[in-house]
């Protein structure tokens, strides 16, 4: 990797969503030398897949991830199952763009549950029942743990030791098809952060590197996330384990922020490239 | 345990913290028929602590704990020296009341840190400092694990196992002067949940049992804990396993809630009652 200071950088369009557009942050990442983004699936729908798809070979931006599929858990079958064909569209759309993976995140629990062994079951049920398409289609899925603060609502799959227990399960010995992709902002307080990080890795289950500060205080459960250095994450560390690990893929920078939001993009996506080159490098 | 409503329940007084003072809750928790409650610290130093003795003995409630010692790390190391003598004024305390406990939390990163490790280091140094003070004054400590969104600023210690590592690290074979509080709120999404309760039982590590539920949406990260049957905590299955783990002690009911504290406080009580014999026994 070069040591030009984009280099290894991919911008998540979450980080820039109320400002730029599918063409507006492609074109501006180029611009700006960063080589990499991830689109979430509204920005690709709003231009369309063909025209997102032109976009990307006019750029010549590589796609670290297309967010998101998952949210398998549902009151009854026919809900798990159109969550099943949904991710089977999300798939096609990350094949489109040749995306390095299609991220997943497991979904909280069903409308008016209290089993969250059960919303765990689903989960698996519903990735297994997606994987040989995606492996058809030649396409990484990454589950991603979230904070459990958010276990309830978005992913009853909180900690990268319970995703890749799920990743063991249901595609032994085969990173390629399914592994996880790491978000400092939801993992760093983990105990055994270290001990997962280095289980991922020999298990060549690390698909994506997401970063993100954690602020203190954090205002909203949400929309309060931190730009590198602002928080109490130690960005260095943790990409020492991510590369000890043997992982050296892009950071792909997605923060949800309201703050964040209120600024031009263009200058966001700058900070992202001084914080990164500051803070984040091994 | 009897079949009263409130048989086996306790209140911890932060639930009812903005309208009853200890005198208060004390007198309405035994005129309700509930025998047990657990003081916050600063409204035991609001009477003092001679007089809240006399209201204990006269009231005649078991003290579920002493809310709160831990708060180990620091900057330096006269800080973290005077959280360690803050911690045996409140082992005095608990004493001095007859607490079952004393309710420790970790604390967060010290000011300016992004060292999560370090910080762990410094609640087990802590720990290991009071440790001798408390058996001599027979005082249990009980570390409670907070949820993993105060890591930063208020519990670096945030899952059950990572507590019971700590347990057996400092009093190896000795749950009866170290061992966890185990509270719904904190760790009812942890995917290790049964193994580790399990695991506290074996070790008769079990010292307290906090219940409060999660609420959906969650809108504030300190302030809106719910009470038992508002959100998606499965309190029933929950007891199970902590019964199955050995432990039949008390309930108690800690909740901050500004909605609850909006409430007239022998109201909440009287919900808390009713709430735990629908919901919350085994």
């Amino acid at each position: 990797m070069s040591n030009a200071p984009a280099s290894g950088l991919s911008i998540n369009t979450a980080t820039v969503k109320e400002q730029l557009g599918f063409r507006e942050v492609a074109e501006a990442c180029a611009r700006l030398g960063i080589t990499a983004f991830a689109p979430w699936r509204d920005q690709i729908a709003a231009v369309g897949l063909d025209e997102a798809a032109r976009i990307v070979r006019g750029t010549g931006l590589r796609v670290t991830g297309i967010i998101r599929g998952g949210l398998f858990p549902a009151v009854d079958k026919s809900g798990r199952d159109a969550a099943i064909e949904e991710n089977k569209r999300a798939v096609d759309e990350a094949a489109a763009l040749g995306a390095d993976c299609l991220v997943l995140i497991a979904g909280g629990l069903p409308k008016g549950s209290r089993d969250i062994s059960a919303a765990r079951g689903m989960v698996a049920d519903g990735i297994a029942a997606v994987l040989p398409y995606a492996r058809a289609c030649k396409v990484p899925l990454a589950l991603e743990p979230l904070h459990p603060m958010f276990a309830a609502d978005r992913a009853c799959v909180t900690t990268l030791g319970e995703a890749l227990d799920i990743c063991d399960m249901l595609a032994p010995g085969d990173g390629k098809a399914l592994g996880v992709a790491i978000d400092t902002y939801h993992v760093w307080w983990d105990p055994l952060l270290a001990h997962s990080i280095a289980r991922a890795g020999r298990g060549e289950r690390i698909l994506a590197h997401h970063i993100c500060d954690w602020l203190v205080p954090t205002r909203d459960i949400l929309l309060d996330r931190g730009m590198m250095g602002d928080g109490v994450v130690d960005f260095r560390g943790f990409r020492r384990m991510i590369e000890a690990a043997g992982y050296h893929g892009p950071q792909e920078v997605e923060i949800f922020s309201t703050d964040w939001w209120k600024r031009p993009g263009e200058e966001v996506l700058r900070v992202c490239i001084e914080r990164y080159d500051v803070h984040c490098r091994a």
